[in-house]
């Protein structure tokens, strides 16, 4: 899509020289034919280094900003508005899959199954997904287009892989106006995953379960995560979007993760924790919501217990 | 169903003119050519302007019933059993679908499906559906007989719109009779459904997803809610039966709202609420379980911290 | 697999007779074919009265008993990771299932469907399957290999019966090594499932959800529970590896019952209820995480109420 169609669908001006950009990336991942946005001031920071072809702008940030700057800026009201009606134009439409059925499979064009796995009947794979070697994917999965599952993978009946996360822009008027979810999900090698889990893919990038990572049914990944390796996700766990988990994390069942974390790697939270904040620290154990240490957790609990008496 | 029929299939006592009934429906709700049910003598002020044709009451309390009433009463031990039984007598039983497939979708009769709407491999659509304009059934969901979709829907993959809401009468044995769902879905229009999400049929009327409402994967809405248009629901949330939101209500995940609320517009409530009362007033931030106002519900975590010092 | 080679596959000694295995069991529960193991040495207990035909176990837990054992114990380091490895040996891989397609119906091998059930389109039944009469198994409903469906059952659109128990041995360095689940799932009669509802198969032995339960939407049930007889569960409660309800136990939604508890009949917990411990009291109503009497939650809020005032 041309910049100036880009500056055309958004409302805004454009008088810089005119290219083609491929694709719409966060300010940090973006590259030199992408475009990316700045809705919040404190990704201003971001400026110096990113490689974006232009910048989708709120007005009321871009005024505050000296005019030397190289970067091609499309000022506009919401940026983030625009940026979510761009991602439209640069939605791969299903109806440009086109399925093939065989035993059962529907697969789309362009994907790789390695050998010796097995793919059950019932499940269907989206345009250019690759899957590695000695997986099996049970009945009714879905792998949604350009995903991709690494090697001695199980993935677990009725589970999804490659859904929209959940991202919407709101106006003022309060009507939501859908981000499409252009990235993909990544599960590495040696990852199962239960029956009936969602795993969203990438608003851009990669949602991504590192290898020899386990989940558990009913478990909510949300688009943007990143799943350290050799996790474990009991049941009915779910996790906001953008959140990473550092190696050999044990989430407990019903476990919640807010967005936007960081857990650093080797920690362990018992069911039903509910994760707010980032956790810096290795080796501990937590519990609670909101969550704390899991000792102290008893403690305040027995507290509570005395309330009563 | 002759009300001759009814009378004898729940062992009731009938003298008066027969006449043809067509479904089952709640007191308030019920239409001239309908049966209803008194099960609980709160419903007794219903009375005076039903359009039932006839009444499935309990013994205990119709015998305090004055005579000169116009309805026909159909008396019982058990007035919400015999509703149960009654419900199998009205249930459209799958066999009667008849599928078709084409591209791997399987679709019933009397199905219609909108200009531009993308049907995807593997969903199965039951018998007089309706899916309107312009939007996309991802993979593998079902969508059972009745329900209907708006325009510019979509549903992502392995969601269920439709299945039966859990509703069972238990006797003194602690024997379930299931109540069969007679009801529907109707999703308006803009409405996104996310992956491994389940809307149950309403027992009688419709289970309602207003239009422009966004609704996360893996989440549960039971029969006869009603969600109001532009409203948002994050990842594994479950609403009980008959609960009302009031527009552009939020709702964080793995939230809960007990049955038979209703919560007025423009309210959010923070992941993991547990809302266990209805909401009057309208532009507040809630949190907790037992559910309060977010700021207080900071404070008495304060409180808790302190506890233990 | 010969004794000798279970041997040589973990690693371990062996000079007894050699013999037939044709499982792996529990301690508890093994007969006289099959090869147990012991990872605790709180197992010990269940030596005197094992049937096993061999026992797998840990080197530091072998080293203390008396030698006048009659039985042939295979010495290793690590018990459980060697019975996770042996497992792989008894897995039956899905690739030895053969499918076959009618009306949109996908079943494997020695399949047995009782009369007047209705199986609809998009169902996967697995080998050695049988399903009673008078059930109706909704679209997209997957139903793994040797799993058992009694008489008037339902089970609605996109549940997962069978699929594997969430279950591995884990080393010193964090690498999960999977426990194949070889056990079943067994639904008696007149249980109903709700829809997107996961009931794993057991790691030995069966899942049992017993006659006349109920089951809602999204519910999580691990390995080797058994759900007492005419029990109600609600949507999105999720049940650790083998817990046993008793009967008529009612679970309200997002209820989260612990591994390895026993609830003794009759009792009912509230919504979003946290059961961390076994319960012997009968006819009790509980609520609350940790979970409590209802009457004593319901003060506990007051007071912490209180609290901010």
């Amino acid at each position: 899509m041309k910049l100036s169609e880009i500056a055309k669908v958004i409302g805004a001006e454009f008088h810089a020289e005119d290219r083609d950009i491929s694709a719409i990336n966060s300010i940090t991942d973006a590259k030199e034919d992408e475009i990316s946005f700045i809705s919040d001031k404190h990704l201003l920071k971001d400026l110096e280094t990113t490689h974006a072809a232009a910048i989708i702008i709120d007005k009321n940030i871009s005024k505050n900003l000296k005019q030397n700057t190289d970067h091609i800026f499309l000022e506009v009201d919401n940026a983030y508005w625009s940026m979510a009606v761009l991602t439209k134009y640069f939605f791969k439409h299903p109806k440009e899959e086109i399925y093939e059925e065989k035993n059962g499979i529907r697969v789309a064009q362009n994907v790789t199954i390695g050998k010796n796995s097995v793919v059950m009947p019932g499940v269907v794979i989206g345009k250019n997904v690759t899957i590695g070697e000695n997986c099996i994917i049970y009945p009714n999965v879905v792998i949604y287009r350009d995903c991709k599952v690494g090697n001695d993978c199980i993935i677990h009946a009725n589970s999804v892989i490659g859904s929209d996360g959940f991202g919407y822009a709101t106006n003022k008027e309060g009507v939501h106006k859908k981000v499409y979810q252009n990235g993909n999900v990544i599960l590495e090698d040696d990852v199962e995953i239960g029956s009936n889990t969602s795993i969203d893919r990438a608003v851009f990038g990669s949602t991504i379960v590192e290898s020899g990572s386990k989940i558990d049914n009913l478990v909510h990944i949300a688009h943007n995560c990143i799943i350290g390796k050799r996790s474990i996700i009991a049941g009915q766990t779910g996790l906001a979007g953008s959140s990473k988990l550092g190696q050999n994390t044990v989430l407990g069942s019903q476990s919640g993760v807010a967005g936007h974390l960081e857990i650093a790697p080797f920690n362990q939270f018992a069911a039903r924790t509910g994760i707010t904040k980032s956790v810096k620290e290795s080796g501990k154990v937590f519990a609670g919501f909101p969550f704390m240490e899991h000792r102290k957790w008893l403690k305040i609990q027995a507290k509570i217990a005395q309330l009563i008496k």
